[in-house]
């Protein structure tokens, strides 16, 4: 510990010595043929040229519900990969690529923290290898032909009240959610109520990130739902015939990017939906490039165990036919104390006895992942203000109660802060495992639903609204519900009230809207209040950003 | 000539032996700690590291106006340059970037054609370094943070109704030239009317552009002008503060790109805006780059010579300080023929008749870049259908009126169909030029637009609708009247009537809308019914894209 004024993300990555990228690869045994350089540090991965089994066993890091500030969920994914290399382990670390979104509005930039971070941060944060934009261009582009297609004549005779499919932005902006297209007579278009959500909510992000070829991408792209026909007929992308040039966009973007940590560990980004309005984790090309060439791969789903880790285990496992073979749960005490009561501004103040009850929300995370026949290990992530009784309260709760658990000190330390946890990740990697997905894709929407709700929420039920109910009708008219199922709920809560701290019992979950989301292959249920498309606060991190004088990124942290 | 079936640009492309971009980069003398690569064939180049004084000629490529397939100005720009190379010149092509607007819509490409193209085509005609993206991007941003500002309590007083930044995206999609957003309820945002633009329309992207250092473009990104108050007064981005963040998002798009010719000849290729709609040059940092690399920069203006010609020595050569030291107009038999009144499905048949009358068009050409100074050379641009008395009718006419012409055949023969045309280049490159622009800044904007309109189009003058005659008198009240003039016209006609062909006389130029883009540093006035967001046609580029089993472009010419 130092009294100097700590440095800031942005200054402990730019003072930190980074390798070529070339030399990352070579390291990790990728044939330089198969790397295409973005600059001196980062670069895309020719897939095609790496002809290994994927073999790599999976430690995917989740965490508690998270307070606003989050807990350092991607701070430990990065600190236990040192970690683990530290214990002379092949290890990459999976990740997904940051949204302009946040960025621009609360979080700066979401690439780990302090000695635990990948590098470059600020070309990360910004517009890394263009993979957000190739996603934005497809997704409009799209949008641009249907609207095309119907002003030119509407062969297809799709209904303009019936189109699902959403314009995006990679920004947080709010005025775009409910707008008019159209507008201004007959030459600029037929005239329809449209919104934008954020690109990360986009169905071709979640096709991006859940095709295992470009053939199987261009597939999925083919067999998009996009609205229905007067007649009430589902027309899909195939239908316009252009998955052919939605793929051609995509198709560089397709190649997953490999960046480094601090410490010199690979890291491969690709791919970024949230966890609370999509499916939250990294692109499978990603996972399975990182486990042909590592023994280990760290990755984390995004938000709580109910939200990302949960769609890890019945979505992308499942499509991908792999499982984690070792859970790491996040949680700090800060997050704990504030699940026990404590307001934002109190946090900061020692609260065992609101510590002992916010502990409750960590304790359903862990009954979660043992649902799905894994056994957990938290890391019990260091905060400044923690204090030696608060930190042996849960310390002593996770003995009496057998759950395995470890201090990390990743954003000060790096992987020397995260060894403890490393320890344990390796002993459970060394241990059988019993995965399994939470549910049968044979169950009724409704059961897939109530699973979710009860198993992982800790929730009573669920509740449809008419036009949630209506859509599921008519999901289950044409066949469509054999698909797993996307919640899209706050992060906040277990349930789907942000307000609802804790481990909550007997609430029900709302669905107001049921999407099909046909490319992707799964329904998303929209819940609660939860938006696809954020706003900015009243303060955007924006207001903090520059250039520097020698060209260099100033206020993303 | 051969009877087999001759390839597309896209099979010429990829047949071709492109060489490492560093070697391009060595040959061209830039310092490899300069070049920050884009996968192997594509490279930023950083400006900082090149200390050299910008001493190189300047050859702009112009042509008559076009039909709607063009006339292939881009590939003569790229033969010229190829044929410079071959006479032992030390050469580098500087170019635009293309929009995926028309790349999806109409043109399917934009490098170029044949055996004068510039490399790798699929990379540059998709997302290329990702430039267009952040400048949709930071457009967007700022949009996006125009509505927070007014949804968080409008703190700066902006009246919702005069806000004149638009949204961009880089598509044609007729539907969102009027649209309504922030529609939705008190949560939702503030209801306004707004429109979307296409990228290459933004101010910033004029901006980036324009400006010729980063503190420049961002002094520049802060002298935008947004909108105006409820008590009318201008509201500005400095305003705001956001200037940096906009700044951060370009700062790495900003570094002009390297690329090469099939014939290996050094090719920057940075900023794209269109001709029609704004202000058509490629960037002054491009510009600027390729004359200290090289004694001669080939660089093209879009459209004809009414548009990108007129800017590019109105606007860009003000402002970077440099002017043509000679100029190509480019004109096709096919052109001549449709501007002496041919249909557009007869023009593979001999017209001598209507090409005579048609050849009024390139004279006018001739007489308004000779207006400014600078001696023109007719490139007559090889086309397949062309007879050779129709070849010796524009010859002889261009002999009789003492006018320097080469024929070029650079699509089938590269650079070698391009030497005639490159000896006139330096026979009128070793003369001395008077060029200067047209008109004062200091003339009032009437004056301006009556110069432009006289003297460059052949009409009788001006005529605002009382909204422009209302914006004219604002500005002027603003004292933002010293600013250059940037027309917005259809390129089809030398008036602003796409069906008014050939030298029309008489006409008047009616300016319905002026839109002062302060940052750029010009005033926008939107003539006839020139659209700043184009269409995509009934049968769209995008329908035939698609991707080969090697992972190849298909679809893209």
């Amino acid at each position: 510990m130092t009294t100097l004024k700590p440095l800031s993300d942005l200054e402990i990555a730019r003072n930190a010595n980074m390798k070529p990228i070339t030399e990352i690869a070579e390291k990790a045994q990728i044939p330089l043929d198969a790397i295409e350089q973005y600059g001196r540090y980062k670069a895309k991965i020719d897939t095609n040229q790496i002809n290994l089994d994927p073999t790599g066993k999976i430690v995917l890091v989740t965490a508690t519900s998270p307070t606003p500030a989050g807990e350092g969920k991607s701070t430990v994914t990065v600190g236990l990969a040192d970690a683990l290399k530290r214990l002379e382990q092949k290890v990459i670390v999976a990740l997904r690529e940051p949204s302009l979104g946040p960025v621009m509005g609360i979080k700066g930039g979401a690439t780990g923290g302090g000695y635990a971070q990948v590098l470059p941060m600020d070309d990360i944060n910004l517009h890394f290898t263009g993979d957000l934009h190739a996603i934005t261009t497809a997704n409009n582009a799209l949008a641009a032909l249907i609207d095309n297609h119907i002003h030119q004549g509407n062969e297809l005779n799709i209904d303009p009240r019936r189109i699902i499919w959403k314009r995006v932005m990679d920004l947080n902006d709010r005025a775009l959610r409910n707008v008019l297209v159209g507008l201004g007579g007959p030459t600029q278009g037929v005239p329809r109520e449209d919104g934008f959500d954020i690109t990360v909510a986009s169905e071709i992000m979640a096709i991006f990130c859940l095709a295992t070829s470009i053939e199987d991408l261009k597939l999925r792209l083919a067999n998009v739902l996009i609205g229905y026909t007067y007649a009430k007929e589902p027309v899909f992308v195939r239908d316009l015939g252009v998955e052919g040039a939605l793929t051609l966009l995509l198709k560089d973007a397709f190649k997953p990017n490999l960046v480094q940590t601090i410490e010199g560990t690979p890291a491969i980004i690709h791919g970024g939906p949230f966890a609370n309005i999509a499916h939250g984790c990294n692109s499978i090309a990603a996972t399975q490039t990182a486990r042909k060439l590592a023994e280990i791969v760290v990755t984390e789903a995004g938000f709580g165990a109910d939200l990302g880790a949960e769609k890890f285990m019945d979505i992308k496992s499942r499509q991908g036919g792999f499982g984690p073979d070792a859970v790491v749960i996040v949680a700090t005490i800060r997050a704990l104390k504030m699940h026990g009561g404590v307001a934002k501004n109190n946090l900061v103040e020692e609260n065992v006895p609101a510590l002992t009850v916010g502990i409750g929300n960590l304790e359903k995370h862990i009954e979660t992942v043992r649902q799905f026949g894994v056994e957990p290990i938290v890391a019990l992530n260091r905060f400044i203000t923690d204090t030696e009784e608060e930190i042996q309260t849960v310390l002593h709760w996770a003995q009496k109660h057998q759950i395995r658990i470890a201090r990390t000190n990743v954003w000060e330390e790096g992987g020397a802060g995260g060894i403890e946890l490393a320890n344990h990740v390796l002993e459970v990697l060394a241990q059988p495992q019993n995965f399994a997905p939470l549910y049968n894709l044979t169950d009724s929407i409704e059961q897939k639903i109530n699973t979710i709700v009860q198993k992982v929420y800790g929730g009573k039920g669920v509740q449809f609204t008419d036009r949630a109910r209506k859509q599921l009708e008519q999901i289950e008219k044409f066949g469509w519900d054999g698909l797993p199922i996307c919640m899209a709920k706050t992060q906040y809560s277990l349930s789907d009230q942000p307000n609802l701290l804790g481990r909550p019992e007997g609430f029900t979950i709302n669905v107001r809207e049921i999407i099909p989301k046909l490319g992707a292959g799964f329904l998303v249920c929209l819940t609660g209040e939860i938006m696809t498309m954020p706003g900015l606060p009243k303060q955007p991190a924006a207001l903090r950003m520059d250039v520097a004088e020698d060209g260099s990124a100033i206020g993303l942290f």
